[in-house]
């Protein structure tokens, strides 16, 4: 199994552990620390070791910051986590707050007098992260200062080893572009800039530029890593030596010289030296290694990681990657929900062993390489906590006369996947169905809409709202997140949400298509496919060519739950078109007693 | 008659008037100038004196900027006026170029060498758009000179006088708030931000703080001046004496001191030299009076004009005058379309006869102060420029068998007018039945969205061009722009288009509703009516309010050209609802003949 369902945290966690760090801060003379979520790759998921917010407070969200002081503590998170920060964190020992609504920059200017000394590890926070601390401490008159050591790695007794997975190559198959190829076009890119090279400090641009993966975070198959790549495609690809074989050796070529990772500030000085000009992100470099840059004379130019675009603008290789992934992910969920349309009745499931069988239909593909998130199996009222996490306190049972939210999704070689159903357990209420209906009506709104090129997705994430919109309702999440070709199932530029942004949405990029409704204490609804954005093409009578999305999950959705007279022609017609391509990718794939159901399940309604 | 039709410039215009603007240059030891459109109150509409870029150039479109050097001259302007830059410059002696694909700023990088001294008038510029040039002087060494005396000004001999109107009272009948009520709760914002006061240089934020208005520009009810507003509610008006009398004195009361406009300055300097904290828009503040504020030492804060937002959200007394405005203007509208139907099936009419009929049926209700903007008469091919303005070199004849597009409004004391009807002119073709109704379901599906709180309008436009994508058409303007409450018909902070923007819509707010169709050298179609944003309130069954848009505008869509087979039933009802509401609100008003096709013309399709 991938998963794992036992607590990685209590209560318990504060009360234990501020002691010793605020003595490690004492011998420091610190007056404080900041103690952001992120690890030294401010990457969505951490290794053990680096669960430091974790440790300190118990919060073991996907993001916030702890801020510590002699005397008292607080920890930050947004509103997704508000529930889980009471359930997680001691609160005699930290305060909670949420973001944005509350601010930890200003919460420092609050408890903190003129002359307080508040350490940060630089390498875990950018420049963007620090920011409003720095103009926090230059207006109220604290001093922020960089630390070489981390108070919490000194305090933390049987902190755990950082991952050293072997690191291997991602091949040309499935990449669809050889490293040489893409570092030629990225250099060249740089070189139209006026940068002499770029800092990659992101796994993820790291795996997908040199065709690498790796297994050193859970449920994204990342080599922890860095890299400098050079104006003429030439790179500098920073690992620990324990990681490198001679596969890896051989499959980067000569034009990529692998260095020990922790010889990275040296070559960096040695780069600023030469004179270069680093291209380097903002928000995503740790400050340290700005200031490893700055220091030793580089010029530097703020700007958008140069691997996050082409990476997200997926190659036909890697789009038919995805596909294969997909109706293989597809057979394993349609295997699940036949099981759970059998067995669920009974009373018997809960959201552990639902999501242990779901898991268990993956990995008999034997194509799964993990998973791409924990599950969120959430039964009844847990739906309706958009991200819930079961673990074994919390695991309810499936029961009848309910419906049960499942989001999930697998690392394949060939592509990564994401899908949500929502099944009714029993007889589901008219209301249950209405709502389903009205999230349905949102989601075929975005799979079917056409759009000009330029077109951003914040400007068609009301076609999803709609028809909730005209009913009273709302989904306080984003419509849609983008998905990497066997890399994080969370990634940008792109994204489909009320908060606007200036990436267009481009043809082969992946997104998410993910309306929901949630009604508090009662019940969780959300139908989640993904879509890949589709070249301009011409319309019939038309003038302009339009892009479009292709639905690539396979599986069906919930026909109990849909009322037909909600429904327009077109819009049950594309209902019973995606389950006649469901029905046709799928069956030769499933038992036949599955293939049976399956038909059933995608008649024309 | 309000409107004329004779051009305002021709393309000798430049040949006439370059050689002279040189001699001054050279005479002021200027290699170049910067000649803006805008004059020195940033405002849409320009008396004539301030023509300053057309008297140069020959161009007079709404927005662009002219550059002239010793040997070389350009003329800039958005994609609009691709076809009138054409049209009315002489090429000979100016290039053309379309922003923003060409940078004013990086023309001047191109043509003017290390050490050339470029004038601009600090009057006509605010600090936004200065930037670009400021940022290129300092890349290329060019020298930006502020002038304190207008070049073209001196060059320009026949100039016309600067308009001098009374200014007026706008009544709190009309208004719904008194000007000390307004100037109260202003003042308690501008303390809450740390401002002692505020500089108003928009006539508009004058006309609507004080409760004044003038007749200094065409199409607005505008009284040029500026204002200073104090956090206690006090403030200095700064206008023209001969333009004030005892009763404008009476009307403002012992808390607003009026000031000669001249003395602007040493006013702002005391101001500064108090040591006043000054609120100023960089996007709207003439860049000279920053810099007499700051040169005295006085602080600076960047803000929106903080007349901008209350001004948009009308009260419920402008709401009430807005629909009696809308009401009386639909009358004449109607009147005109009977006409029009009686008429044009002749042959005999064309686009300045038609606009003049219009103007004179408005005229006639006794309440028109001036039109809100020129009319767009547009027959048949020239309906597909959308800002088509006719005059009597271009005037077509309207032809049995077009398409006429007539966009136009009123200038009311109880509100602002913004309306276009497309008409068949004979017997239509399929395929402008087609595309009417197509553009007809983007129009009702805006009219008809429901939104949350904090909906922004970039988030809602796209229901309005959806129909037109799905059909591969789109249109290459907003969806809907904010309208005054007898003032300027186009108005921030809010708007509907592709373009992001922070501002949410706000109950109370007008905008347009005007999705569009062009086929060029053919027809263009464009549907407008006004809505206003409506509270947010409680929909049955559902859990968040939700806030809509009311239609204003009252006059009938073109019947002939509705394809009843592409509206869904609910879009027909909204037609056929829409109709009867106009029935209802315009019969009463309408000559017996007219009330009688109306009657016709309204019934349910």
């Amino acid at each position: 199994m991938f998963q794992t369902f036992e607590p990685a945290s209590d209560k318990t966690f504060a009360s234990q552990h501020l002691p010793p760090l605020r003595k490690v801060l004492k011998d420091m003379e610190l007056d404080g620390l900041i103690v952001p979520h992120d690890d030294a790759y401010l990457n969505e998921y951490l290794p053990p070791y680096a669960e430091r917010l974790m440790w300190v407070s118990g919060f073991s969200g996907s993001a916030g910051l702890g801020i510590v002081l002699e005397d008292k503590a607080a920890v930050f998170s947004d509103g997704r986590y508000r529930i889980q920060l009471k359930d997680q964190v001691d609160t005699e020992l930290f305060s909670l707050h949420i973001t944005p609504e509350e601010d930890p920059a200003e919460w420092l200017c609050e408890n903190v007098g003129g002359g307080g000394v508040i350490g940060y590890d630089p390498l875990l926070m950018s420049k963007a992260g620090l920011a409003s601390f720095a103009e926090a401490a230059k207006r109220t008159g604290f001093v922020l200062k960089a630390l070489t050591e981390n108070p919490i790695d000194v305090a933390w007794a049987d902190q755990p080893e950082p991952p050293c997975t072997m690191v291997v190559p991602h091949p040309d198959e499935f990449s669809g572009e050889s490293s040489a190829s893409k570092r030629k076009r990225l250099g060249e890119a740089l070189s139209k800039r006026g940068a002499s090279a770029a800092l990659l400090t992101a796994p993820h641009s790291v795996a997908w530029l040199f065709n690498i993966r790796g297994d050193d975070v859970h449920a994204s198959p990342l080599p922890l890593g860095r890299a400098i790549l050079f104006a003429d495609g030439t790179a500098r690809l920073f690992l620990r030596p324990e990681k490198v074989d001679k596969t890896l050796h051989r499959h980067v070529g000569d034009d990529v010289i692998i260095v020990d990772e922790a010889d990275i500030d040296d070559e960096l000085k040695d780069l600023a030296q030469g004179g270069a000009c680093v291209l380097v992100d903002p928000a995503l470099t740790p400050l340290h290694f700005v200031e490893v840059l700055s220091a030793s004379g580089a010029s530097i130019i703020e700007g958008e990681d140069p691997c996050a675009l082409p990476r997200a603008i997926k190659n036909e290789i890697e789009l038919a990657g995805s596909r294969q992934a997909h109706i293989r992910d597809g057979a394993a969920v349609t295997r699940f929900l036949h099981w759970l349309a059998q067995t669920a009745p009974t009373g018997t499931l809960t959201e552990i062993s639902a999501a242990q069988k779901l898991e268990a239909f993956r990995s008999e593909t034997n194509a799964l390489r993990d998973v791409s998130f924990d599950t969120i199996s959430g039964a009844g009222p847990h739906g309706a906590i958009c991200h819930y996490r079961v673990t074994t306190k919390t695991d309810l049972a499936i029961e009848p006369g309910t419906l049960y939210l499942v989001d999930s999704g697998g690392q394949y070689q060939d592509g990564t996947t994401d899908i949500t159903r929502t099944i009714a357990v029993g007889e589901p209420t008219q209301e249950m169905r209405d709502h389903y209906t009205l999230v349905l009506k949102g989601h075929i709104a975005l799979a079917t809409a056409r759009f000009p090129k330029g077109t951003s997705g914040h400007q068609l994430d009301v076609l999803a709202r709609l028809p909730l919109w005209e009913a009273g309702l709302d989904y306080d999440h984003g419509t849609g997140h983008g998905v990497g070709s066997y890399l994080g199932v969370h990634e940008g530029p792109q994204n489909i949400s009320k908060k606007p942004i200036r990436q267009a949405l481009m043809p082969g990029m992946i997104c998410s298509n993910e309306p929901g409704y949630y009604k508090t204490d009662a019940y969780g609804i959300r139908i989640e496919n993904l879509i890949i954005v589709t070249k301009p093409a011409p319309i019939d009578g038309g003038e302009r060519e339009m892009m479009g999305f292709e639905t690539i999950t396979m599986a069906p959705l919930e026909r109990e739950l849909i009322n037909k007279d909600l429904l327009t022609d077109a819009e049950l017609a594309w209902v019973n078109n995606y389950h006649a391509q469901v029905r046709e990718a799928l069956t030769s794939l499933l038992p036949d007693e599955t293939a049976a159901w399956l038909q059933q399940r995608t008649a024309a309604i």
